[in-house]
């Protein structure tokens, strides 16, 4: 029985990179489907994702990329093709983000189990609910911010999450939890990041009278708007939109850039290259 | 014999001015092929722009739309469609921009005269020269900085030019010379506007690792990147760009968004609404 | 009180439509806040779309504006900005559409009433019935095409529908029934008309090897696929994509491009011109 | 003396590919610096495309790869990343698609060396000659059509041309003249195909009334308007475009789509897979 394997790696670049691992993969009874290399001349690091058919089992592999890897200094991962990444969402009170990631997980195989949805408001209880998520309402206040992030790391060890995805949940994370979940964690920012930081992108945009409007999703890192841009996209807007114009037609540029970053990450497509990101397509 | 008009206006909005103005135009025999309006609920203001084909004259057009326009309290002007703007060229050494202008102009039709180009660097004089238009090199230094934008203030008066574009003109006009052209000067500023002010955009966005680049054309005022913006455009670039790359391929979003800007304002399509603007397309 | 109202019309062109349309709103204290006119040269017709604040009733603005509709031979409708267009959507078993119509009628105050949806398949009943829509399933064989068309005309009805959207739906409507609802039909095709007309356009494109992929939204008419055309998008794709990647990459396309143009036919922008429209976006 | 290659080869899908060139190159001091990989599931063909950094001669690079091109029965070509391909530019009376290439080899680095412009008009000499590019006038009559061909293949043979682009040039080559160039022709069709094939295709976008305008970028077979694909893309226009505007509009997309069409093609980006094309960007 054979399996589509994706592996990922990076260390640092020298000759034979390349060679090694298509060797290893050879040996073990891999065909190479797909491959895809970079190498980055301003970090000195060497990035690689293969998918490989092999009727070998997860055991074999790694003990055969094992040596490879540690010869390399590579920092790397392997994983089946196609396996959904335990995936929990939150929310606020808009519902464009989590409808599309539902609808996607759903009807278009995104690979991703929504393991659950939070809210800190109980509004999009009913959206979960009709595909079949348990909704778990978590309010925050001033006073409750602590104990709320408790119950939000709570329910990522209860559930061995292994994404969270922010879908214009309005809450600031805490940089501890920023760092414990690192690289584990995507936001979608409405605007064209880096302009427009901050709170209502929207009317600063308006304000600029700007002819694009945009969305940035990207890692969430301690330094808030600041973590590695996963993906970006831009709207056409003119003079006739209000602010709340913007709003609604930011709704379809979000919704499709925070679709982009989630399914790239899931089929491990995302690595990281220091503060930015290399994304094999 | 039939002209075609074209007449922009902006004033205070309240009830009757479309009227009003359509009311004037057909009592002189025009008919209006293209009309458009907004009213901004932000500002107050209303704007207008109607194309109109009339065999009556200028003077009677002006002494007819005078009362209503003193009634309304209206900036406004006329012009003849299609009439080509008396246009002055700012260059340095890249060729990109003023190669595409001096194109347009000669086999696209875009309604400006270039009637000079100036460079603070003589790389260009061979283009301008092939395309028949003088070439004036006028070298920048710290020292010679005031004499030479008495250069560039004899030539705007001596050449009744309408228009100054700066493409890709690398040097900063003094905060007087922007106010006393002001509406006027039309700049390509190598980002999307508000991100990377400054110098070496490029770098910048390579250094945030952005996934889109963008330029934007903007009506140039004492205050530095943050004049009306007339258009912006992106450019999708991925990991593997440097920023070489990236200062390459921005050349064509660049010169495409700079010949938009131009073509609309030489079209009066482009109406102040403070330091926003209402474009007509 | 105020109400803002939308009148449309399309008429032969000759001077001063705009005056007296626009006098004759002023006259009953009408305040234009947007207006577009088009005049096309080919076909000698001219459209407008005007809005304008009034506090006048229907039947005082219907007695005013009828002299001059009879003047111009126009045709003209008015209708108040906003008001829900009773639909009803025709659905197979590809979800794509329906969940975004639904979502956007919902969630972004897309101005539709989703009265009813029909399927020739149950799979999307349970998602009619979370939005609270009731589902008919209408079943399609070559023996009761006839009867479930029948079973349409009687929803059509019953319902007082004033658009049908075709949401992806795989049956194809008796020309009888097409004239009979001409101007309220709106379908998806999944390719860029005129490529690739006719089944499995996604083959047909994997095919022909292009690098885009595209969907067109238009007016049903007898005439299979030739409909006038109100919409149209594409996304890139390259040669990595097999069919049935196009097939789940098109469903993006399609539903942002049925979603605009069910939008503008609900916000009355689009006119016919012939067989082609004018959109006043 | 390190020389950077690009190594391109087409074969038969089986294991052990990407490790017997990756091996081989190794073996030889190479370092690969980008690397990307296709295997066609419809095709059962496996394409590459290297770029590797050696000291190694070209000799001793293509006796090293021989056997394994042999092994694999591989069709493969090697070249020197940057070399500009002599290339001949066929030219009628349009100038947008020549100023373009001529500005890109000239400015933006474009590894193509045009070695000559033949036009079936002279309208075109004077820009040729201002980029320095001997201009060839051969005019094209019923009568002549054989002679001027032959004077074609002439200038091919002793100009060595590896490439040949026709840039708007409004002649239809010979059915035999197309197999003979087969894989180094490269044409600009002005309109989405297979949309809108054969003469005219503005006047029939515009009586269709569509939403996009698109050009195409294709290798030229004897089956005109057939020939695999390289690239295309759209611009959007609207119902207020008349022939003449779209035919305006469509140089932007056309110059842009044929420079990237003869980029790729000149880096060695383009492989052939039955009539489609793997396009490794």
């Amino acid at each position: 029985m054979t399996t589509e394997w994706v592996l990922t790696l990076s260390c640092p670049d020298r000759p034979g990179i390349v060679h090694a691992v298509a060797g290893t993969l050879a040996e073990h009874g891999g065909n190479i489907t797909e491959s895809q290399q970079f190498g980055d001349p301003a970090s000195g690091l060497f990035f690689m994702r293969v998918q490989v058919e092999a009727s070998t089992g997860r055991d074999e592999l790694v003990a055969a990329l094992t040596p490879v890897a540690e010869r390399f200094a590579m920092t790397w991962e392997l994983d089946v093709v196609g396996r959904r990444l335990r995936t929990l969402v939150l929310v606020s009170k808009a519902a464009h983000c989590l409808v599309d990631l539902l609808y996607r997980e759903r009807y278009q195989g995104m690979p991703v189990e929504v393991v659950g949805v939070v809210g800190n408001h109980p509004d999009l209880a009913d959206m979960a609910e009709f595909y079949g998520k348990p909704f778990h309402h978590v309010p925050v206040t001033k006073d409750t911010k602590a104990a709320a992030e408790g119950r939000l790391r709570d329910l990522v060890a209860e559930l061995d999450v292994e994404l969270v995805v922010l879908a214009r949940y309005m809450q600031i994370l805490s940089d501890e939890l920023c760092r414990d979940l690192e690289g584990k964690v995507i936001n979608i920012h409405h605007s064209f990041l880096p302009s427009f930081k901050g709170a209502r992108p929207y009317a600063q945009a308006h304000d600029r009278g700007v002819k694009l409007i945009g969305a940035t999703s990207h890692y969430v890192t301690g330094d808030l708007d600041e973590g590695p841009i996963i993906e970006q996209d831009v709207e056409r807007v003119d003079h006739s939109r209000a602010v709340a114009d913007l709003v609604a037609l930011g709704e379809d540029v979000e919704r499709r850039t925070l679709a982009r970053a989630v399914r790239w990450h899931a089929e491990h497509r995302v690595l990281l290259d220091g503060h930015r990101t290399v994304v094999f397509r």
